[in-house]
């Protein structure tokens, strides 16, 4: 059979592509960072040149100019490539993001973030390892092992990398829609590996993804930060406003205060309840993910329910106010909270918006300060929920099994990759979500880290995809 | 009168003075933080080959070290120093510190708060300008410029600097009770230029000082930060218990919320309600230094109590959680909240930790959460309180006089300066505070500035005051 040769040479480069995927982490491409603008265009100048490097025809869009911080920044290029044009074989649109959060080694990280380190667990550790610069690389490898062992790609492959997924994905929709009859006209199927399987050991297809609204809650007070001795008990204190709205925002318990929020939620159908029952997943995986027993749910279903099919609320920090080791006794004028809130079906941005600054106004109003609110949303991408049925999952399980000799998981995610709806409804195609990472990954966490184990057979995994895609009858 | 000259003397020299400081501005004497220690430690050199270069003697007292982020660092040194030793003159105590609070440019300062810079309005723009470099170096300069005429120091002056009073004063308390029947033998009073005028054209002397209980409130959970999507819904999230106990804290009028706090505050008499009507104060001159009207009470001698004689709460800020601009997706582990409380006769240090502890365990204990809490108190100091009709203050009165033709408010702060406290009981001697800033300096806050015009009437005020010490009869 054709693909022991091709997963042969996979396990013969594997050096090879860590070795790559260490040069590609060390590029800082932060795209929340302003000042990490012009590594986060570099970033997707390196995609180009690979692509082309690999023999795809490539274009490079610019999405236009983002204002932050007062600035106004280039947006890093969307980069779109061809690999086959054969009109008898399939296209399919494998996007990926070359971009990562933000990462600083005082945060906690046991090594360097932007220098991949391998452990001896064969963890490769490293900022964008997983999220989504080693899956990105991972189809690019997959392609070039093709080539080296001569063996023909059985579908066309179009690409879509982004460099601001990590920040909203700021302009992409509108190239997406752009060239949705265009560029990706004669596209099938679209893959995205983006995401994380429900524990560490069995592989999964994603078919649901939480949608994602972030929130500024800006509370203005004296022109400048104030010595809280000279001050204090004679001004009205923005941070206690602010820490007095974001109380009424969610209990300990995770529950959303927010009047409205829990209605919009889609009802659990007993079919739906019985697709979790397979799911391997308990809630000591849930443990071992956070270190701790600090689980709300005493069962592993409710769990899982919370994370696939619940909304949440998270809040993620405060902008403004004292947050260096030591003490400091000021009273920070201007503090600006961040929280965020995960939705699911049938949650609406619009309105998500509408009730959140509803209430946070009236919420505000009764606190009796004279200082000013300002809530803003900062951006927001609507849940995700794909047929599992549809034959490029079939493919998908047909990949899973042919390297891991296991059937996946069916799975929705927590998390949002708002672009996933956007390919869906604007090409009117099915979306497949394979992951090639596990769950204790750590994405957006200190020490990201992807397996060496998940990059290799996960680049065996996109190979086999390619080919099972190409075996399977489209109905 | 002999003190024309030296006031002329200091007129001619002042640029010479504010050259001077901007010398030490440039020195990072930040105690609060660890990487400048050093420099913080030079600054201290730096003013003991002031005082030997005038002609004192200088003794270098070490307080020990200090535990700060998992490091041992050497507290910077206490500098003391004898001027003059005549038995037949009084000799009069002078305190100061030469430490600074933490300052970053993009924190909003509108030039580098480490380079002194002079605006049109004859502002003297930058950190430690007004607390406490600048008073402590006009202390020197009224030395210098009696040497120059040749006008004989008509009293001893000791001097006490310190380098740890942003931070607590750690290891000073110990270096005055051990020095109080030694190297402060003969001391008869004591003065302290370390606050600020109720306004910004009249002088005033200060005889009481709030206390200051600065608490962090760490709320464990997962053992590193998670991403919201992936857990949000299933953990108990650190960030919203921690906000939960702060919201019971103080209220958006500035009420203390904890059971127990506003019973240890001492009645107001009618006595001491009199004291207030004659102060130069009213509400447009809070709103002045606030730039904004987002005052608490409706009058002045509210906002003034408040400040005086009521204690305080102020939220700072969240070590541990995110703070940078733009967005982040993280569930914080294990954010650091931290708030102060400002303290008033009678308040305990202990009591008050002992109230807020107990308190905080019970909310807590009220959410449910599986995280863990930690409150400590990382300093406190006592609320001071002094007398101002003793000769000590005499002196200063007339000081202010000769210097600014006005009698100078008398007044009670908002701010701590705890050593205050340890030096009235350590030696049993009125201290007086004998402020050379305006209300609106800026201490602890961005753009921090001291008036050219203070700087320079101030060390005349230093030098008359002196001469008045010299005159006034000990009663």
């Amino acid at each position: 059979m054709s693909l022991e040769k091709f997963f042969n040479a996979i396990d013969a480069n594997q050096d090879i592509y860590v070795q790559r995927l260490k040069e590609i982490v060390a590029i800082k491409s932060i795209s929340g960072e302003p000042e990490c603008r012009a590594d986060t265009i570099f970033m997707g100048e390196w995609f180009l040149a690979e692509l082309e490097r690999l023999g795809a025809s490539t274009k490079r869009v610019e999405p236009g100019t983002q204002e932050i911080g007062g600035r106004t920044l280039p947006l890093p290029p969307v980069v779109l490539a061809t690999y086959g044009t054969d009109p008898l074989k399939k296209t399919v649109l494998v996007y990926g993001h070359y971009d990562v959060q933000p990462a600083l080694k005082e945060d906690g990280w046991t090594t360097d973030p932007f220098t991949l380190t391998e452990d001896k667990e064969g963890r490769l550790i490293g900022r964008g390892s997983t999220d989504d610069k080693g899956p990105v690389l991972g189809w690019l490898c997959a392609i070039e092992a093709h080539q080296q062992i001569g063996l023909e790609l059985p579908v066309n492959v179009k690409f879509c990398f982004e460099g601001m997924e990590e920040s909203g994905s700021e302009g992409l929709d509108a190239v997406i829609v752009q060239e949705a009859q265009a560029y990706f006209k004669d596209v099938d199927c679209v893959c995205i590996s983006d995401n994380y399987w429900l524990g560490k050991t069995k592989p999964c297809l994603t078919y649901g993804l939480r949608g994602v609204s972030y929130f500024m809650v800006s509370v203005k007070g004296p022109a400048a930060d104030l010595h809280s001795g000279v001050f204090g008990g004679t001004v009205h204190e923005p941070m206690t406003d602010l820490v007095q709205l974001f109380s009424k925002l969610v209990d300990s318990q995770g529950r959303i205060l927010i009047p409205g929020i829990m209605d919009q939620v889609a009802p659990l159908t007993d079919e739906e309840r019985k697709l979790y029952d397979g799911l391997e997943f308990d809630t000591a995986d849930l443990r071992a993910a956070l270190g701790t027993e600090t689980e709300i749910h005493d069962n592993s279903i409710d769990s899982l329910m919370h994370r696939m099919r619940y909304p949440s609320l998270s809040i993620h920090g405060i902008e403004g106010a004292f947050y260096a080791p030591g003490s400091k006794t000021v009273i920070p004028s201007n503090p600006i909270g961040k929280f965020s809130i995960r939705s699911v079906p049938n949650m609406d941005p619009a309105r998500v918006t509408e009730l959140v600054k509803a209430f946070l106004d009236a919420e505000f109003e009764k606190l009796g300060t004279k200082n000013t609110l300002e809530v803003s949303c900062d951006h927001a991408g609507r849940p995700w929920f794909s047929s599992p049925n549809h034959w490029n999952f079939v493919a998908g399980a047909r990949a899973v099994e042919s390297v891991y000799q296991l059937k996946p998981d069916l799975t929705r995610e927590g998390g949002s990759i708002p672009v996933t709806l956007t390919f869906q409804e604007a090409l009117d195609k099915n979306v497949l979500l394979l992951p090639m990472g596990a769950c204790d990954d750590g994405a957006h966490s200190i020490n990201e880290k992807v397996d060496r184990r998940n990059f290799v057979e996960g680049i065996k995994m996109f190979g086999s995809y390619f080919h099972e895609l190409a075996k399977v009858v489209m109905e």
